[in-house]
């Protein structure tokens, strides 16, 4: 069912309102349960991973492209989606920017599964302590995509994994890597530990063993921090091992981005 | 000197304006040899690099931790810096958003050495064809400069190092890991050959040899290419091996920052 909407302040269209504005869409998409997948692309993936849609926001030239969701038979339930058909100002007005892979889509978040859930038959996970950035969350999935990483495990305060931002850099690989959200932050690694997981903390300091060296074919759990304080010194006397990826030059550390590429790399590699 | 600023169009601030608008930036830094640095390490650092300082802007809490530089003898050239004063809504004004890092530099650009300069002495190094976005010529200066690459070549319309956003994402490192751009694209890989670097072009394809099984010790030149289309055909045709990190799953690629992770680490290790 294709609506028109003329005014941006439209209570049918407030899924979408500032996009910009990261702690008010936070609030608002946890509060409600929903998220927003932005692009053809992005959008498709997100159904065929099982999230329904609630609305999609568009103006009138993409209509075409979602013709069979449209009429019913392309997102699964049969029923066709509402889209909410908005001139580029209008577009503009609600979201605060030019929208330039041209259809958004507000879609039901599932529930997570169980850290054990996702733990089972896996063999090389990474976790996710407290990074604050969706850019270098997104970034982490798709390379946990490309290179084979059974699992991702979020911390309890880790961010959100389906924010537009991160959904958008992981190129929709947040919706094939399973992963979970440890539900206590203090004693959440012991879960892993149990699982038969072993934990290497990655971390720059000189203290650490070169990662090529702490590797050995086990099931191995790659634990990363924040780029501002890195792990916690909790989560680093966790863990089996701390492994550092060796630098050059007056650098203190990589990105935790490259360091996730190089470490899963690794990681992956020997066990092919 | 430390002259207050009331009006956001005051012209003797207007190598601060609009720092959202890309294409507006690209124009007016190129047009004025300048080049916008954030924050005071940022800052420090272009200036030890040996960039002039043009002028800066800030607020006025931020004025005692550039006191040396307002004095002149923070800079090199003995004169104070002249900062503009503002308050924190004509720094909105003016910027287009807040600024977090609290205050900004206008710098002046160098000439850059030329390739052959960069190369000499040089044995691992990276070549940039066409990328478009700044925050991936940024994350790969940052990695390049931790895993102790050499230099870094890019192709002439790769995007600007010294971008305000190329500049925060590389930690600075753009002051750091030498670079220089080929004056051609067509033939431009001859002169790195010329200077007995192995070429290998990274590339996902099928075909591509694993990484791994190419790196030989030799001085070696990594190719990568953009996000949307990769390496160019003539850049692929040139190169003297295709190389591929190898994948797994129903995944394109890997992101340009991520693939030279991997291939910078790989690259350096082997050295090591
Ligand atoms: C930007 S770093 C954090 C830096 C922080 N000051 C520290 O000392 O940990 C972000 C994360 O990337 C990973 N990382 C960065 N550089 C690394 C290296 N050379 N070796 C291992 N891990 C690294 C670590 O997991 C780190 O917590
Ligand atoms: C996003 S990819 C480009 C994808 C493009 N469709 C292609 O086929 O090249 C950007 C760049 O990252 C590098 N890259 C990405 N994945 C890679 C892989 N698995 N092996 C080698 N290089 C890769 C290549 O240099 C590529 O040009």
């Amino acid at each position: 069912m294709v609506i028109p909407v003329e005014d941006s302040t439209d209570p049918r269209i407030a899924d979408y309102v500032r996009l910009r504005d990261v702690d008010l869409r936070k609030s608002l998409e946890g509060g409600r349960g929903l998220f927003l997948a932005e692009g053809e692309k992005v959008i498709r993936r997100a159904i065929a991973a099982g999230h329904r849609v609630r609305s999609m926001l568009m103006t009138a030239k993409w209509l075409d492209r979602f013709a069979d969701l449209i009429d019913g038979d392309g997102d699964g339930d049969g029923d066709g989606v509402t889209v909410y058909l908005v001139s580029d100002e209008v577009m503009e007005g609600i979201t605060g920017f030019q929208v330039h892979r041209g259809a958004l889509a507000s879609m039901e978040r599932r529930e997570l599964p169980s850290v054990a859930e996702v733990l089972r038959g896996a063999r090389h996970v990474v976790v996710l302590e407290d990074l604050v950035d969706h850019t270098n969350v997104g970034a982490i999935f798709r390379c946990a995509a490309a290179l084979g990483v059974d699992a991702i495990v979020l911390s309890p305060r880790c961010a959100d994994p389906l924010y537009r931002r991160s959904v958008k850099v992981s190129m929709g690989s947040v919706f094939s890597v399973p992963y979970a959200r440890l539900k206590d932050w203090h004693d959440g690694l012991a879960e892993l530990r149990d699982h038969g997981f072993r934990l290497l903390a990655l971390t720059p300091a000189e203290s650490a063993v070169p990662i090529e060296e702490a590797l050995t074919g086990e099931r191995t759990a790659l634990l990363l921090g924040s780029e501002g304080d890195g792990l916690s010194s909790r989560w680093l006397a966790e863990a089996d091992q701390g492994v550092r990826i060796p630098m050059s030059r007056e650098v203190d550390s990589l990105n935790v981005a490259a360091a996730a590429a190089i470490a899963c790399y690794l990681l992956t590699a020997a066990a092919r």
